[in-house]
C-alpha cells in the first residue's frame, strides 16, 4: 500500500519559485523536475531521462521543452522525447512521465494520482493570499518529519501553551475544547475565547492594551491542507466576535507535501487584516510564525525519531487528540480505497 | 538475545552533569532521561512520552517530575502521569518507564535490568575517587564502538609499547605476563615488574630520575567495570614494591557504559598519589590519559570498523589474549543466563 | 556473483603514492595497505590484522615488513607473520592475505583474483607517461558512481557537446558515429572528422586558428582501462589526417579501479605533444580535463542516485548506446565466466 495519498492536490511549489531555470523536488517519492515553458505555465515530468537516467533538472529549459545535459535529449511538457541528437528516428517509447499541474493564488499544485480523477476545482481556495484587500505573507520549511505528525501538531491547540511561549501561546487554550465537524473533505472545528489575555502574536498585531475576544474557525482537507481563520477583537466589543470591526484578522494556510515518508514539504501563507495597520506588522508576523514554526520543527523531528527507534511502542490517547484521531482514520481509510482501486 | 547484559549497575553520568536541566542520553540502547527532583535525588525515565513520544528531555524540570515540552504532560520520577493539561481524569496507563537509579562517590548509576535483582551493594566501589586523600581527576569519551572491543584494549597490556609511545609505553610490558584469578563478579590480574624504565607517564608522575619498581592489581568487575591499582617505586627500594613509601600510586577506573551495539558511553576517574606533589601533577595526568585513550579510540573504532565491514573474518589468537578470553566467555555465558531467564 | 571482475590487474595507486608509509585503499570492495620494502618494491596486503582485526595501515612499515600497530604483530609482503612480541611460537594460520603487485610506467598495478592466471604481459601499455618524447599530465578523481557509469560516458562522444562546452565540445561529434571495432581484449572505435571547428581543449592545445582534421583511435580494455589516441590538425592538411607532421596530438589514458560497488577510483595521463609547445601549455591542458571531468563526475553522480533510488525504471536505447552496450555485454559475460568457473 503506498504511505500516501495519490488522488489529491499538492503543492509542488511556490509561483515565483518557478521560471526557466529547472526546479528539482522529490515529490510523494517521486523525482519531479518543474519549470516553465515558453508562454510561461508550468510543467512537471518525471525528473530522470528515459535514456541513461540522467535527471532533466541538469539540463536546460527551451521554449518547447527541456533538454537533457548528458546527452541533449529534448523532452516537450507532454513527457514526449522531441529530439535526439545525431538520430532523426524517435521511438514512441521515448518519453519519461507528465503531471498535472495547475497554478493558482501564489501556488503551483501538481496531481500525481489517476488523472481521470483530477479537478482544478477540488484545489483549496487560497485567494487571500493574492487579494490587495489583505497582506500577506509566507513562508517554506523543510521537514524531517512525515506529514501526518505535521498535521497532528496543526490540529491541536493544547501544545500551543508549551512549545510557544512568545509567539502562540495563550492560557486559555488547553481548556477550550472546539466543536469538531466532519465534512466530505476533512474537518472543521471553531472555538471561541472571550475574555482573555490574546496570544503575544495577536497583542502585537492587534496592538491590543487588553483582554480580547477570541475566535477561529479552522479546516482540514484531506489529505494535507490546514486552514485557520482567526481573529481577536478587543473584550468589550459586543455581540458575536466574528468579523467585527477592529478585529485583527488571518486567513493563515499551511499546506504540506510529503517529500518522503519521512521528509516533508511544508509551504505556508498567512494573509492578515489589521486593525491599526502599519508597515512594520506584516514582517513582524512572518517572524512571529518563522519563530513559532522552528520550535515545532524540533519538537516534531525529535518525536519523529523516537518513533522511527521505536515504531511499536504504543500511543497513548488524551482528551485533546479528537479532531487528530478523526484525520488519522480519514486518511488510513483513503488510503484503503485508493489501495483497493488500484487492486480490486 | 539481547546484546547487553541487562542486570548489572551501569554508570549513567557523572554527579556533576546531572541538575534540574533535563539530560537525554541512550543506555543500552534506551532512550533515557536524567533529571535531579527538588530533593536533589537523582530520577531517570524513558525519554517518551506516553501520549506522542515526544522525548521528554525537551521539556521542563519541576520540582515534583517532568513535563512534557509537546502537551505540557507532567510525570513523576516514578514515571507516573500525574497531570493532563486541559484534563482531570488521568488514566492508570499513563505513564512511561522509570529505572532504578543510585548516587555514590561521584556517579549516577542505572539498572535497567530485572529490579527484583538490584542491590546497591553490588556497585562497584569507586571512593578513592571523593576521598580527600587522593587527586583526583576525570573524563568522558564517546566511542563509536562495541564496548567489548575497549573491555579487550583495558585488560590488554600489550598493546601499551605501541599504542602509547609517548605516555603508558613500557618496553618490558609485552613479556610481563599477569597472573590471572578468576572471581564470581570478573577475572583479577596481577603484575610486577622489578628494575625497569617507567612509561613517561608515571615517570612524569612520580618524578623519577632512574629505574623502578612497577606493579599493578586490575580487576574487572562484570559487565564494565575496569579498576587498575597500579604504582611505581624507585628500583632501589627493597622488599615488595606494593605500597612502599614514595611509590606513585593510582586507582584508575574506567567505566563503559553501552549506548548501542556499536557506541559506548567511556567514563574514566584517575585519583593519585604523588610522592613529590606539586599544584601540575595532577593536570599533566589528565593530559596524559586523555592522549593515551583518544589514541585507543582511534584504533579501536578503525578496529570496530574494520569488524563491521567483514563480520566473517575469524580473529586468530595470540598469548597475550588470555584474560581478553575469560571475559568475552564470562559475558557470553552471563549474557546466555538473562535470555533463558526470560525464556525458560 | 561477485560484481567486480576480479581477473584483472586494476592500477591501486599512482607509484609517487607510495612510500614507506602505509596507504589504505579499498579496492574491488576489499581493504588494502600498500606501501614500499626496504628494497622500494611496492607489496600489498590485507588492511587487516588477523590477531583483532586493526587495520595494518594504522601500523608502520619496516625494511622486512609492516608491523600493526596495536599489539606490535609483524607481518612480511607475503602476507605471513614473522613476530608476535612477547611470544616465541608462530602458527603458520597466523597471516593476512597478501596481493599481486606490478609496478609499471608510473602506475602501481593490482591482482586481486587467480593469481594462477596473471600474466604482467597483460599490463595496459602506457609508456608515453614516461617516455621523455611526450609531455604528461596527471590526475585522480573519487567517483560516487559504480565504474560502468564512467565506461558509459567515456565511450561516448554524443555527450561532450552537452556536458562540455568549454572543453571538449565539438559540433561535428552527435554525427559522427564511430566504427567500432571488437577485440579479445575489449573494442577499438575509430572516428575521422575534417573540416570542423576543434573543440576549445585542441584549439588551445594546438594554437590552430582556423578549422582542423581530427581523428581518434580509441580502446577500451576490459575490464576498465580506456584510451583515447586523439589528435587535431590544421584543415588544409592533405592526405589522411594520422600523425601528420604539426598535429596536436595527446594519449589519454582513464584507467578505473571500483572502490565499492557505488564507488570507483578514477586515475587518469594524458601525454601529449604539442605543435608549437611552451612551457604553459601542458598545465592548460590539466585545467581543462579537471573541468571537464568534474563537469562528468556531476552527472554521472547524479544519474547513479536515480539509479540506486529506481533500480527497476527501464534504459530505452539510442543510436550512440551501440559500443557501451558491447561493453556491457563483454563485462557481464566475464563476470559470468568468472562466476562459473568459481562453482563448475
Amino acid at each position: 500500500m503506498s504511505p500516501f495519498i495519490k488522488n489529491a492536490w499538492y503543492v509542488a511549489c511556490f509561483s515565483q519559485e518557478l521560471s526557466n531555470q529547472p526546479l528539482a523536488r522529490t515529490l510523494l517519492g517521486q523525482r519531479v523536475v518543474l519549470f516553465r515553458t515558453a508562454s510561461g505555465a508550468p510543467a512537471a515530468l518525471e525528473d530522470r531521462c528515459c535514456h541513461r537516467m540522467a535527471p532533466l533538472s541538469r539540463g536546460e529549459v527551451e521554449p518547447d521543452g527541456i533538454r537533457c545535459g548528458y546527452h541533449g535529449m529534448k523532452f516537450a511538457p507532454t513527457g514526449q522525447c522531441i529530439e535526439i541528437p545525431g538520430q532523426t528516428q524517435i521511438d514512441a517509447r521515448m518519453c519519461v512521465q507528465d503531471y498535472l499541474v495547475h497554478e493558482q493564488h501564489g501556488f503551483v499544485w501538481i496531481w500525481l494520482g489517476d488523472r481521470a480523477q483530477a479537478s482544478v476545482s477540488a484545489i483549496v481556495d487560497c485567494h487571500w493570499h493574492t487579494d490587495s484587500q489583505w497582506q500577506s505573507t509566507q513562508g517554506y520549511i523543510h521537514y524531517r518529519a512525515n506529514y501526518q505528525l505535521i498535521v497532528d501538531n496543526l490540529l491541536d491547540f493544547s501544545h500551543l501553551t508549551f512549545v510557544h511561549k512568545t509567539t502562540l501561546a495563550n492560557n486559555a487554550f488547553p481548556n477550550a475544547q472546539p466543536a469538531i465537524e466532519p465534512f466530505d473533505q476533512g474537518i472543521r472545528l471553531t472555538r471561541e475565547i472571550r475574555d482573555a489575555q490574546p496570544s503575544p502574536l495577536h497583542q502585537m498585531a492587534g496592538k491590543f492594551e487588553g483582554r480580547v475576544n477570541f475566535w477561529n474557525r479552522q479546516a482540514w482537507w484531506l489529505p494535507s491542507v490546514f486552514e485557520n481563520w482567526a481573529g481577536s477583537v478587543e473584550a468589550s466589543t459586543p455581540g458575536p466576535a466574528h468579523e467585527q470591526p477592529g478585529a485583527f484578522l488571518l486567513r493563515h494556510f499551511s499546506l504540506l507535501t510529503p517529500e518522503t515518508e519521512h521528509t516533508t514539504h511544508y509551504f505556508w501563507i498567512q494573509p492578515c487584516q489589521f486593525p491599526r495597520p502599519d508597515d512594520t506588522l506584516i514582517g513582524k508576523v512572518k517572524k512571529g510564525i518563522d519563530t513559532a514554526f522552528e520550535e515545532d520543527r524540533q519538537m516534531i523531528e525529535a518525536q519523529q525519531q523516537n518513533i522511527h527507534d521505536n515504531p511499536e511502542a504504543p500511543m497513548r490517547g488524551i482528551a485533546a487528540d479528537k479532531a487528530l484521531n478523526m484525520i488519522r482514520m480519514m486518511i488510513k481509510r483513503r488510503l484503503q480505497h485508493e489501495a483497493e482501486a488500484l487492486n480490486p
